[in-house]
């Protein structure tokens, strides 16, 4: 499973039914929190996304409206039982923020927090676990802002069952194979791994790029992702004001995707100027055509495809 | 007008539709904001408030379900344009809670917040203006904690306008009249107010209590207020357990209104393990038949009555 659920788009204030940002990525039943907007909590309720499985939260800057929601979602856990540790992704600022208002507030976490404080200025890994690696990169807004770039790690192939039986193939070949190792048999034969096993799958990836204004050296980065969220707050109409503001127009996020070759474009983080967001929707088609609105609560997710 | 807007009435977690501690009191066509938990600015949004309308603010104390919404409604504001000042008033910490937030959140208010650190431990004045007055008054929760009395002044008597023709009272008398004189004539007569105007109307009264342990000391500051928030964490036999986490239970809500002689009971801040609450709502009219429910977006209020 490969399936990211958008919890908020809207920029700045809520407005209408857009709420804060706030996503929620689901990688083989793993959850991971992207921005906490205010009312994260309530949005991960009302979605009946399990926070239990939150394990690692990606902060990309501390402007209120990517992480006000964290206070609240803090502390839930822990009313909701949590001991497991929890791990925050961030500029630097977060930690003390936080420890702060939890001091202010009477607050004492029963879990342990593990803050990470993120280099704003290069690209570097954060995380790595069994199923994928998570890297920051720079992002170009008025404050420093990072964005997150999600790839699953290459599957273990899966053997063909009919070639087990075919070459007599033991149990303990099985591991070694399903990494990519021939098989060498009792006779001294050697047969290819290309013979035993299936195309492997293509391992999946996602970017996470908000706020930022328009930036080229985002496209190396990017290149190939399957999907990419790329903040479009203005209509192009508005490209001197998103220069000023550290923002993104539906033109520009297009451009990137067009650019860097990615499978989907998602936008979002709109100006409560807009109500219809279908315009946006059109200009960024004009220019990258696999483009979709970021709507509340949907869900955006990525099957498995074999590489062939 | 004396109206007041309850916008989430659970305790420490949103529950389904029941949001955190927050209300808004329209009196006079001024709103005043009592307590501001995580997602006040969605609330005051959905329920059609103008926040532009509030210039203070009352937060009871610094537990997180209790003011963690303040970041979003203060940022909120200024992104509406907001200049005219603000007054807060709360235990103390406040100020330095939301300082530090703002400053690691890059954000700088337009407007000037008036922060006012309320001492906990005694019951004094802590504002007064053309419509009305509001009480602090010390709750007993696990931290310093604050109730409010909100009371309309007297109002000025109405004159019956047959009595101005009937008397030939001129207007630069009426004003003595209104204000509870009597109406001295050219021939040296003397008019008794009573004469001229309507009985008076009685001045409303709100208080707020929420969070606090059933204590009697409470009574004579509650005596005969109109229309009393009390919370009801708790259904009854949970009554060791209100004691010991400082909250109050159905019964201990309404003896409280009982003995004080209010008007009105309204219950609120339920535990999150109680889905219906008719249960506690029963359990309190035991005791205090003049008790209604807090309901999320419910409108309470009270009208004018002459004092006869």
């Amino acid at each position: 499973m490969f399936e990211l659920t958008i919890l908020g788009t809207s920029a700045a204030v809520p407005y209408k039914d857009r709420y804060l940002a706030g996503q929620v990525l689901n990688v083989q039943s793993e959850l991971y929190l992207i921005d906490c907007g205010e009312g994260t909590q309530f949005r991960i309720k009302d979605l009946g996304i399990r926070k239990s499985k939150i394990n690692h939260i990606f902060i990309s800057h501390l402007h209120g409206d990517h992480c006000f929601g964290l206070f609240g979602v803090l502390t839930s856990m822990a009313m909701s039982g949590r001991t497991d540790p929890l791990s925050i992704y961030s500029p630097s600022g977060l930690k003390d923020m936080i420890e702060t208002v939890f001091q202010y507030t009477y607050y004492q976490s029963p879990f342990t927090i593990n803050f990470n404080e993120i280099n704003t200025q290069i690209v570097s890994q954060i995380l790595e676990n069994q199923y994928l690696t998570v890297t920051a990169f720079p992002l170009y807004h008025r404050i420093p802002t990072i964005g997150f770039l999600i790839k699953e790690k290459p599957f273990p192939l899966n053997i063909i069952p009919e070639k087990i039986e075919q070459y007599q193939i033991p149990y303990s070949a099985i591991k070694a194979i399903k990494n990519g190792g021939d098989y060498h048999n009792t006779e001294g034969g050697i047969i290819p791994n290309s013979e035993l096993t299936l195309p492997p799958y293509k391992p999946r990836s996602y970017a996470y790029c908000s706020d930022t204004a328009y930036n080229e050296t985002l496209v190396p980065i990017l290149e190939g992702v399957d999907m990419l969220y790329h903040e479009a707050t203005f209509m192009h109409d508005m490209a001197d004001h998103a220069t000023e503001t550290g923002h993104s127009t539906t033109i520009q996020a297009a451009t990137i995707a067009q650019v860097a070759g990615v499978g989907q474009l998602i936008i979002g983080h709109y100006s409560s100027r807009y109500e219809n967001l279908n315009i946006l929707l059109d200009e960024a088609k004009s220019v990258f055509e696999n483009t979709v609105l970021g709507i509340d609560g949907n869900v955006y997710s990525l099957d498995l495809q074999r590489i062939i």
